[in-house]
């Protein structure tokens, strides 16, 4: 860490700032510019609270020389992380499909939609087990659960299955799922996380819609400080001015994140429109920035589904896209 | 709501629409105009998926005619909400101030902060029972628990308590608590909020920090769905481009807020900026645009609070905010 | 037009306002909700203050029926516009490479990268013949004029030649420029844009770092309202919180306008990252969603570039992202 | 400025990228970490390209020490500006109010509300000389010039006048008016700017709608590097992802800009959400937190104003507003 003192600090104020940063066990190293002093701070300065030394009247900025993550970061692990998910190898250089429906709805739609999507290329089924409220006035059971569809459908097609959490208090009914997904508005529960990294099972996780990529590199770090090193980074969209799109899907964050970190990159080109219509010519953008994945919503009835209609692709919508990414890897590799 | 077609929409497409909304249960009423035909729906159109209908190739655009809050609504209770807690009223025409440390620490640092922050002039005091995790590599006890401390401050000051939760799993600590905070980064956890709404305790709502106004009223809705009305809103900052303050307090939020709605809003400027220098001129700015309460973090030694020290005022800096926001509402008044 | 009346809204404050919007040259037809009443405004609505509307105290909301932009309208002009640059079609299904380094510096300069540019595959030669001011303290002369060493490359090889302009008053310098780039920070210089609506030559408008679509295409309007129809949009990066990249490169607008309007859509890959390492893969992802061209930053020698060398590809590098484009191209044909 | 290298940069690396420094005249020192090496450049950093350096495949980060700007920094310049505008001082502690039409309509208009806004409070006048062209579709003539019609509401009155400029061929017709106000969508006109700087005219610089601060103070280095230091900094709101306010008025770039800058700050309150509702409470915040003035538009009939009759206050209501701003500045002196 690095303290630029201000022009008109005294050598009593420097002191005071100093003795005080040895108290907390760094090192500090001093020296001076024309018009800046400037510290470096050595040794444990993961313990130093940033915003307050920025706070201090003497103190001009601080600037932090270490990344805030370290597992997931590429410095540290030069080659590329390849999660296994069954048979599935996520960040091996294949774009891998994950799809299927909003909410699971029926024996007979996910298993129907399961076939049909791994005919068309899809290695890994998605599905909420958990439904979403979907109003203050939506009167769902909090405990009703659809796991066990998905795991029929899994059954029978032989597909690893994916669904998301929301919350830590949903957690034992996750037991089964090959693939956890973070909800984009659960990136920052750092309870749940820790609880994901003594899980052992992997993770995507969902940026948030207001977070900077440094930010979601760090909660990547809450799940692998528990020793679950399993993680997969998701772009969904971000929060902008732009008010045609839901949102603005960032693509810029896939290279950016393969060069900050070896953690496989997907993303969920659907929830970031919110347009269907928007879905195909995005996913193709992604597979050619090289993300390691895709995940697409796929409905049998996109007008008569429960919610997230309006994203959804039908099964031979999908089948479309899904040979667009095939052929835009093949031609890049 | 309101659905304009497209110039080129055909008879036949347009009737496939109007069935198919009639199928979900609301009347359609058609009128023409030079180049767009406009459908009004009426009647049972909140299980209408708004997105799908946007996303339909013939629609040109929705619009929402009623707000999708009812309770929280002003046009429907136009006279302000006063919320009590304890002896207090928040709403009530006054300015209430709501301050303590971030994280309780000990027995004697909550009482003896609690007295001072009294004496200058706070009604409620607040204090994290549940700490939050400062980094991936806190290794704190996620069920510690200081709300005992809380109410041992509470006991010898009268003042009621107001505490974060941050998750469900969290509930049930929180019984004795007098004002339940939502944090920020749970605005929209709804299976959270429906559980607060079953609770009856007063809740303050912290706007997320990329949440539009309506988002906030709609998480409001959902809480008082449940039939607990007390709901106190908060500003405490959105996310912007902006780097040289930590979030961008929006304090128009305060006037519309009202304008739109008849529960209190509060302001917490010190989370907002991030930096105790900007804590008095916005509180100041905050009580001259009507806010019906602020959030203070009050550290008995800033340098040395475990975390929240950057933005957190002395009790003398307190005592002197303080008296500037009652010498403001005075003269407004 | 349509405006929602709030539900307390008296009769007389209706009739007055249906008075005031008669004087204003427009029929009112009102229908009558459960809650709501909704006046729909029909005529010459585009004389109206929307916001004055939206602003009196019994209207609810406005919403507005029509685009404000008709020329660029898809709706009115199904078919592409095919805007022709010297031989060159752009938005003829191809993906035109525009190229060429920030500033212009010698003819030596310019006349070697336009060749080296041409074999690997540009069609059109870029390049800053108004320099920009890069400090406060930059002594540049503001009359220095390279339009003529463009114009030297230009005969050397054939290409035609692009050139930014910034303010009204540099006007008459790009006469014998093929095709006018109108700078990001001047998207709003209505001024600037109605003269370039009389002049008669293709225009590249580039996005604000903070403009909604619905600006830029009323930004195009405002060219194509004076007689120019040769208008092509430019997606170049927007403002967002995100700080590892300088901008954030929106790759749905290149869908969405393709979808809203008839005129090609560009995309810039370096202007939005800042970061030479981010422009090969974000322009192969361009290429697969379907832009009609790219602009890239080329200089011969990044590390000595006068400006914007931290975004200029080597005359190498670009040899290969021009390979990556036609083939992502080839393959999606 | 502070290079960090990357942990595993070599020998060789690091000595060519010294060489490169001291090509460009900067001394380079050096420092080593348990991970990363240091280099702290002195000298005449203000020739290098940070963004360049920063691009460089073995540069992890670049900090810049000192502020871009410094005519306008508080640590070289510890006292208020107070620039003078007529008898006027503004930066002198008091609240200075700018009040006036948006644009000026005729001789009578202009006049009688002169004298109305000076008996309130208002202590300038200001009003568009140049009207906005206010749709692609609009026919004024861009040479029409109201300038004489505030020059005689001045000579009426007594008050200093202010107008907006917003390019640099305007800048003839700017004289006689005594306060020069930049429009934000001006506000990186660096041609404008540098010409301004020259002109001996205090000026009103407004943030643009997506500036930093720092671009702020940037920009206003532009106009101080010329000669003329009499620059007053303005907000007006920024543009965020909230849509029931036009913009999001930042109040804490008031405190802010205070403690960077010696130079006075403004708010339009109007500007910046749009609304005259919320007008009042705004202009009270913006009070109390400091600003050194306010620009509140006012009209003597807001229905039938040209334009931007949705934010103008009626000469009653901003001799509330004037009132309410003369109350709280009382208070807190």
């Amino acid at each position: 860490m690095i303290a630029v003192l201000k022009p008109d600090t005294t050598e009593e104020q420097k002191n005071s700032l100093i003795d005080w940063l040895k108290g907390q066990n760094v090192e500090v190293h001093e020296s001076r510019g024309k018009e800046y002093t400037v510290l470096g701070l050595v040794g444990n300065t993961g313990g130093i609270d940033v915003e307050l030394v920025e706070s201090l009247s003497i103190v001009d900025s601080v600037k932090i020389v270490s990344d805030p993550f370290k597992k997931s970061n590429r410095k540290f692990h030069p080659e590329n992380s390849v999660i296994r998910v069954g048979d599935i190898g996520i960040g091996d250089g294949s774009c891998v499909l994950i799809a299927g429906p909003g909410p699971v709805e029926s024996r007979e739609q996910i298993v129907g939609l399961a076939k049909r999507i791994q005919k068309a290329g899809a290695a890994i089924l998605k599905g909420d087990a958990v439904h979403r409220l979907s109003s203050p006035y939506d009167q769902s059971d909090p405990d009703a659960n659809y796991i066990s569809l998905l795991l029929e459908a899994k059954k029978e097609t032989g597909m690893p299955v994916m669904s998301e959490i929301s919350g830590l208090e949903q957690i034992s009914r996750f037991e089964e799922v090959d693939l956890i997904q973070v909800a984009t508005r659960s990136m920052q529960n750092y309870e749940l996380l820790r609880e994901l990294g003594r899980m052992g099972k992997p993770v995507v996780l969902k940026r948030g819609l207001s977070n900077r990529l440094k930010e979601l590199l760090v909660s990547a770090e809450y799940i692998m400080a528990g020793g679950n090193e399993d993680v997969i980074l998701c772009e969904r969209g971000i929060r902008s001015f732009e008010t045609y799109t839901r949102n603005t899907l960032d693509l810029s964050a896939v290279p950016m994140l393969h060069e900050l970190s070896h953690l496989p990159v997907l993303v969920d080109p659907g929830r970031a429109t919110g347009s269907s219509a928007l879905v195909d010519p995005l996913a193709r953008a992604a597979a050619a920035c090289g993300a390691d994945g895709l995940i697409i919503d796929v409905h049998q009835d996109p007008l008569h589904a429960p919610y997230d209609g309006a994203r959804s692709l039908t099964p031979d919508q999908f089948a479309k896209t899904a040979d667009h990414v095939r052929r835009i890897r093949e031609v890049l590799s």
